[in-house]
């Protein structure tokens, strides 16, 4: 075992601060990684903070690592020393169930475990990536492409496999009328691989602070939902609408915008339930659906896509002591559009 | 023109009473039908008592038609004197836009003219199907198949095509695990389609009161969600719920039975938003659906297929003064499974 530093929250709501984590030696499936970013997903926030229920302290978040390969275990066959590579929200899962044979690890009959806070297949709580190394098996780590900075490739891990899910289920390509709801770290990832796959994209923003850069990340249209004219004139015009604010929303006056057939995806989680007037549904033989991160080969798939397109995420890289600031900055949206952990700094 | 007996609402919520309604001569490409049975549907209920809107008055409700044709216009080459035929929810459409190009005539651009209480293509008030004789354009009648009675072929023009419309377009076929809320007039046409897709189906019942008959429609099995036993046994047991009941349901309770990818689809309009637990959503990439009756071809499609697997609706039939007293007992569940109003006594 390896004993690492890194930032922990040492109590529900507490600041997070220095520590330790221990790491299991590599078993022969293992693969060891040398941390170099970890991104701060708002998930992060919500686990320590208690949001989703009662968590285990100490508790090390993050889920969008990426680094370096410094060892592998004996049987490792698709990674060597020196590899580029990530993690992301899952470290594993039974692999034997319908869904895990589907790629659909993050559905797992046996619940999928994810990267911190969930109890491990060794019955340890897992510690996430604000670290300085994580060990984990080699069917749950991507390789990021050589073209794809690593610190711009951490935040693809989840905010990038969230939003590329659902666009690719849904079927969002060439001609697709796709609206992106919200511009954050999850928003500004949708639209860029909206507007890659082909689709005419509209961001629905609560102001048109961020139009600018909106349009530059490819969207074609960018309008403000507090204007009430947004709403009124694009009635029947969306194919897809990715939402992904977990804030309360009106869900109906959004329905209203789906053209016949359409879907809304919700991929953030809202901490109440949403009111849904099902005659929106019925109208036009709409949908409104929910999708959780993607699958191991699926996440692997964007990281390639991505590359391919010339597309990563936008960030502001900090170093550990400024987590906790970066912490009130995400909750009060001040942030274009993620921020990265310098893993150097967690020493 | 024509003028002929009828039922009508004379004022919103007052009981129906006999009167008369003009029908226009036929056009080069009307249809003139003598009607046999007309259906009761709880939508006919709803309208005449201004539940979903201002009528006009006298209004004449009924989109569950079948009858004989006694008349057809010069141009018409689909049907002849003599035909068993049939008419639905819808008389008329742009015919131009691509929601009917597409065969989707119920979400027309222009707005599909209803069979009754909606403004014609001519500006009338169209007026519905409890009445002698209709006239409607060739292209929204349907060819009711020799096998089908005509007293128990009405009801699938309304209850028939909303529950295959939306079973078809969900995929349901052999292998598919589909639940049936509600077993009334549309839940036991959906009991019968489904099964003879090939689903398995389970119909999820307030209470087990009409068991016997849903097992002898096709279910295979019957369960009470008046017991919680049935919300905790079923969890991720359904590919497809097919929700009849346009009263409000805890819909967060339903969505959990639904299995990764699964779709409650809603056919019945509750009379409030409804609750939606979006995590219920992500969990398993499900969808929370609508579906609205369904397109002409496809409901010549259902027809068909009712015929070819020997199924029709389940039926009381009632004579016209009996109509008031079958609409309290359509609000008390109190019918296995819809009122067919004998055309004859309307004179």
């Amino acid at each position: 075992m390896s004993v690492v530093s890194a930032f922990a929250a040492p109590a529900e709501g507490a600041p997070l601060e220095r520590t330790t984590v221990t790491r299991r030696d590599p078993g022969p499936l293992d693969v060891v990684i040398d941390i170099v970013f970890a991104g701060i997903c708002h998930s992060d926030i919500h686990t320590v903070r208690g949001d989703w229920g009662p968590q285990q302290y100490p508790l090390t978040p993050g889920h969008e690592i990426a680094g370096i390969v410094s060892a592998v275990g004996d049987e490792v066959t698709r990674f060597a020393v020196g590899d580029r590579v990530g993690v992301g929200c899952l470290v594993n899962s039974c692999g034997q169930c319908d869904a895990c044979r589907r790629g659909l690890e993050q559905h797992c009959r046996e619940r999928a475990v994810g990267t911190y806070g969930a109890v491990d297949r060794d019955g340890t709580i897992t510690q996430g990536g604000y670290s300085q190394q994580v060990v984990v098996t080699e069917a749950f780590v991507l390789r990021i492409p050589d073209s794809i900075p690593l610190d711009r490739a951490a935040p693809l891990l989840c905010a990038g496999i969230t939003t590329y899910s659902p666009l690719r289920h849904w079927n969002v390509g060439p001609g697709s009328r796709v609206a992106v709801v919200g511009l954050g770290g999850l928003g500004h990832m949708g639209v860029q691989i909206a507007h890659a796959l082909g689709a005419e994209v509209t961001v629905l923003s609560q102001t048109l602070s961020k139009k600018d850069v909106g349009l530059r990340l490819g969207a074609d249209r960018y309008l403000a939902t507090s204007d009430p004219e947004t709403f009124r004139s694009l009635r029947h015009s969306f194919d897809v609408i990715l939402n992904t604010v977990s804030a309360p929303l009106d869900f109906s006056a959004y329905l209203r915008l789906l053209d016949i057939d359409g879907t809304m995806v919700c991929v953030g989680l809202p901490p109440e339930p949403m009111s849904v007037d099902v005659a929106q549904l019925i109208g036009g033989r709409r949908s409104l659906a929910g999708s959780n991160i993607g699958g191991i080969a699926e996440t692997q798939e964007m990281l390639d896509f991505c590359a391919e397109h010339g597309i990563a995420a936008e960030i502001e890289v900090i170093g550990a002591a400024d987590i906790n600031v970066a912490y009130e900055r995400v909750l009060a949206s001040d942030v274009r559009f993620r921020f990265v952990i310098d893993a150097a700094t967690f020493a």
